[in-house]
């Protein structure tokens, strides 16, 4: 692992001018502890509506976005690649930064678009750190996500006090920025497969006459003792999907991001396909609306379970 | 959940006369579980070395397995389906046994030899309990196994001193003993679907430039902090897969139990598929020695990562 | 290819003393071809009613398969390892055989029955010759079958009148009679994929409002003027799955068969794994008495389309 | 099916002046055919070498673009989404053409681009007509393609004597161009789905000992005694993969044009996933340069078959 420079060289008491675009039930939270940590937090959102929470808190509220981003550092927390795509590039935001300006883009978006950002900003002399994020609305209230970052050093150091305000810890993933994107595409497949996994499971145990719920408890205080398992199983559990913690449709963009990153770099992944179909599947199936866990809907249908009678 | 009777109706302090047949790794640690219960237990297994340890701590060791199920509860632990049905139908065990005996069967089995098994004792009015445990060798030597528990109410009260003796917790799953064995393999289907992933998501992050270690370190520590992703993971981080915990050809035999299964009841599992392949794709590759994390060579393999270079 | 005997060397006039076991469609057309061939055949099936077709094309009727056997050479026609083991092997056929004696097995079995009844036969000295066929009643009928023949070449040649009397063509796999039931086999598993294959692609073409029977003529006239895609095309494009030419039960034992024949010798068939899971889910949504093309069904109902409209 | 006017009131003696965009080795010999039936045709190609052997036969040769636009019928074949995208949109071709002006695109692009240029086209009051074609240069030289059309019906009509003077068939797939679209692709997605059968078929039987060759020529003139069986089956079992009629990549991409296709109308692919994996790990093992039936190598190397010998 890339080393760390050790934590004496950073000067927490330093306060920052930070901009922060991008106000969903994510980047709210997370923008909330910037200003938490005592910075000077200016915030754009597209709709004006949330801003207000921040504002209660002590955040200026930019009218524009570019505004928002006359400072040392700008974190953004958008919503995919589009929405990055209109704001910062289609929409003139990067030439609206001064050189020197740093940008911490949260997104998840493709590797595609990480490596075009990279270029993007190194033309105009700006930094960019990318930093997507694992961890759900309440983690990033409790300033405990865990924080993937990749970029130049410097650009990484200067935002570093701000990364950790937000953190339970920080993982260096080195200088490319698109490693940071890869590995939090990376994870989110392995949550999709661990939650497909449960679904296919739980069914076939089902047929047998075991309640889900029973199944469920059993795998997720053992074997999957693990945060995903018991968040996503406890679902699957109740037969409860709305309203989503994870939208499903956002499962299958990030699921198609893997593929894609798979492909740039000929790197066949079985699973993917797999998932892709399964959350296909769920959306034909009228799952626009909901979690991610919906996809023991799909597994249930196949065998046709409810028609069968039983759970 | 079936209702379990309360602890105080068991009488722990009784001392029973118990046979036990298998002593792998696993066997042998459970028998010496009974043994350090003050259980009276004679063993029997096939090659009469692996009989050596139990007699030095206390068991008695017959010299055929009719002189091992001469008591109040026979365990057995036995390899697969094969050796189950040679030892007790074909090999006329279940004749040996006196009415009233109760077996309790610990093998990962297909649902089919379940349901044979259930018949065969009822027939002989034979006690049977089945009795499939999670856990690896160390945990079975320390009391702190995991044991599903389907059978008849009366002959699971019998047993449930010994198994309680072998347990961290007992999971009851009704008196259909075969919906123990589905529980059985459907975990299995997970362990083997969190490796494959582990796997294909740790290649496409190297595909990329993230080191292997780091990536697995990375999943481990947050979202998939459990048992079977921090076990395997190690494996797949360090690239060693022998000797193995869990051999793989003994997963690929209990990804297709799961899917004949799943066949019986129509319930169709995609992700079995794909495991299939990948397992037969390690071992057509010289896998058949090594751990069922080796399943990491073949998403190595395929995207030619070793060819090109990197980690 | 393996060389063939030259035409010449064979005396297509001599009379031979056939047996004919298993008279359904398949096997009442072919035994027919015997008859009219000139042969002494005698038939046997289990319900009696089959029998009296032959019967009146001049064939002898026995009451028991053990009076069938009786002759130079010995034909069957059974639906599946089952049938096939009860019959020759636990019903004791083989030893009711004279040495000598050439057993022509048609059916579509196992490699690993293939293997098991090679064994049988040598031990007993009576000839085996594997001959599964392809073509369907209507092709039997007319004596135009493609046989795959795999066997010890003088038991061949003792049969080869015989198989020419009801073949197009004569397709030598060599002398291990499994070959040929692997080839059936995996000719088997190409129809289903095939199959699939046009349940895919045209609901894909429906969903964007390109009606079935058209997408199904320009494939079916086109790129894949073949019987097989003619035939099942048909079916699917006049969503007519009753009577089944080709069960969809017995499609998926072969697609079954076909995956068993791949583990035993470490081949991965990812095809078979997608075909397994869509034929399950045909039958878990009632397909148990269509044909194959049912698959179509499958693809209808994944994409949710009869709910949406259109076609 | 749409109704398709009558022959008759089509004038096929009218001599027209049309431009041809694109002259790979499809476009080039489609061109040859429009000169041929005496119309006056101008061509235009990035590369110059291309329009030598059109300017011998009577073509007119355009050194822009713009040039090749006047007239009543422009044709296209370009190779993808980038390469139209380039030329009509981005390039400003569209607004170089004569409102009225009939463009056919032969392209095999995504439903997504065919929706666009419907839109593009039609705010410029040009006529847009669909035309992918299904056929090789061969068929293409000899004006024997089978040719999707789909558009408003007088674009159509004005185009008809022209794709006439290509086509063996002409297929009216309904007025949204997007339909021949993705009828072409769900075509391609079909051929693909064929070569991984016949692929991973072969492997199973050569693993049993039987030689690919003798499997294929098996398999094509029976079963499947259709064009694309045979001519993808020939490359496999002559092993001889370059230099590519489809190039590899070129499959890839209509594999994934397809799932893109059905992502959008939400309609599970699940065999597109298997030849996405196959096709990617063709790429990895240095197919860049093959034939699509190089997905036979995959297959091979899964089982690992050359290591082990034979064949």
């Amino acid at each position: 692992m890339v080393n760390w420079p050790p934590h004496a060289t950073v000067q927490r008491e330093t306060i920052m001018k930070v901009g922060f675009i991008g106000l969903g039930a994510m980047g709210s939270a997370m923008a909330s502890n910037l200003v938490a940590a005592g910075h000077s937090v200016t915030v754009w959102n597209r709709s004006e509506a949330a801003t207000e929470k921040l504002a209660s808190l002590g955040a200026k509220v930019a009218r524009t976005p570019d505004r928002a981003v006359q400072g040392d550092v700008l974190h953004s927390m958008l919503a995919n690649d589009q929405a990055v795509r209109e704001v910062f590039i289609d929409g003139g935001l990067l030439d609206a930064m001064d050189p020197g300006t740093v940008h911490v883009n949260h997104a998840t978006i493709s590797v595609a678009l990480a490596r075009q950002l990279a270029e993007e900003h190194a033309r105009r002399n700006l930094g960019y750190v990318s930093a997507p994020v694992f961890g759900r609305p309440d983690v990033a209230a409790a300033g405990k996500l865990n924080i993937l970052v990749a970029g130049v050093a410097n650009a990484i150091e200067k935002a570093r006090p701000l990364l950790e305000a937000m953190a339970a810890k920080l993982w260096p993933m080195g200088e490319l920025p698109e490693r940071a994107n890869v590995v939090k595409l990376a994870g989110n497949f392995m949550i999709v497969t661990a939650i497909e996994s449960m679904a296919e499971a739980s069914v076939l145990a089902r047929a047998y006459g075991v309640g889900t719920a029973d199944f469920i408890e059993l795998m997720t205080s053992t074997l999957f003792a693990s945060p995903v398992y018991q968040g996503y199983g406890k679902s699957i559990a109740d037969h409860r999907f709305t309203p989503p913690g994870f939208a499903l449709p956002l499962g299958l963009k990030d699921v198609m991001l893997a593929q894609e990153a798979g492909h740039a770099e000929r790197v066949p992944l079985p699973l993917a396909g797999v998932l892709r179909d399964s959350l296909l599947e769920a959306l034909a199936d009228g799952a626009e609306g909901m979690d991610l866990s919906a996809l023991a809907r799909v597994s249930v249908r196949r065998a046709n379970l409810d028609r069968r009678g039983s759970d």
